[in-house]
């Protein structure tokens, strides 16, 4: 079986932000030589998520402040963060998007409707995703 | 490695609508002649979603009705939908039950739990899963 | 290909609760001999969830309690009940946090970020992950 693994790091510059990594992750594909098979691509960091949808301006802005109804940022609502950080929400966040996506690859191509692509985001710092 | 892909083309009647594809999953899964591997069964549609859950008609209705909950659908309150769309809420949903499944293969067979199948739906239009 | 199946039985005592399984799942990886490849670690319930994140009391505390925010238990709110379950908050809980987990295997071990571990929990009763 082949197999190819490579790591992305981003530095975010926001709270929360969302990074389109689609050419990234068809750019491994291409080096990976699969044909036919699955291409993981998986957080790094447990308040990231990996998701697959819509390049859109409106739509993220809709996204980001849609996450802020499923799990407010106020820090003092969480007994996470008396551990000293202030993050809980975003652990949060990650578990309703989700922290991972598995796309099939096709004739040597990632696989998804026209329009679609992978994005990152919705955490803190660093994200790496292989 | 065996590998083989299928895909379904599904038109749904209503905005929002859950279609159990199991029999079809589970059809091409025998075809495939894999004995030990991986199911992955992936939206081609981004306002999609696919997700393993049971096939009772008042849990379909809980599901939807409480997804409209989850991010109402209202175009109004969306920026994607200042583009002429008005599925934001499609999109939401999408992110939050997820956009494809991974089953394990066991002895030729999709091994999960009894009385588990897999669902389609959450989206418009055509859905499309390979 | 190579491959590697292994089942875990868990009886949980309350309503709902989560349990760090990253050990066991380390072990299976171990056992596997797979080098490169995917750990796929799936929910035998449809009332259960897999998920990766942080094993710290106070992030598992909030995570039990977002999630009567997301779907209240309430059983007379839900259509299923109908049926003589009590569960559907459970089975909406899931959709929420995820049925599976699929992590990658590099260099003979599971490849996430410091800090992460699988969990499972989110349900009723015996849960069981392969």
């Amino acid at each position: 079986m082949k197999s190819h693994t490579h790591y992305l790091w981003f530095n975010t510059k926001q709270r929360q932000e969302i990074i389109d990594i689609t050419e990234h992750v068809a750019g491994e594909v291409e080096k990976s030589g699969v044909r036919e098979g699955l291409a993981l691509v998986s957080a790094m960091h447990i308040s990231a998520s990996v998701f697959v949808n819509d390049h859109e301006s409106g739509l993220w802005h809709d996204i980001l402040e849609w996450l802020e109804g499923i799990a407010p940022w106020d820090p003092g609502r969480y007994q996470h963060n008396e551990t000293g950080e202030d993050n809980a929400a975003a652990h949060l966040r990650s578990l309703t998007v989700g922290h991972e996506v598995i796309v099939p690859i096709t004739a040597g191509k990632l696989d998804f409707g026209r329009g679609s692509g992978f994005s990152t985001g919705n955490g803190t710092a660093r994200g790496r995703s292989g």
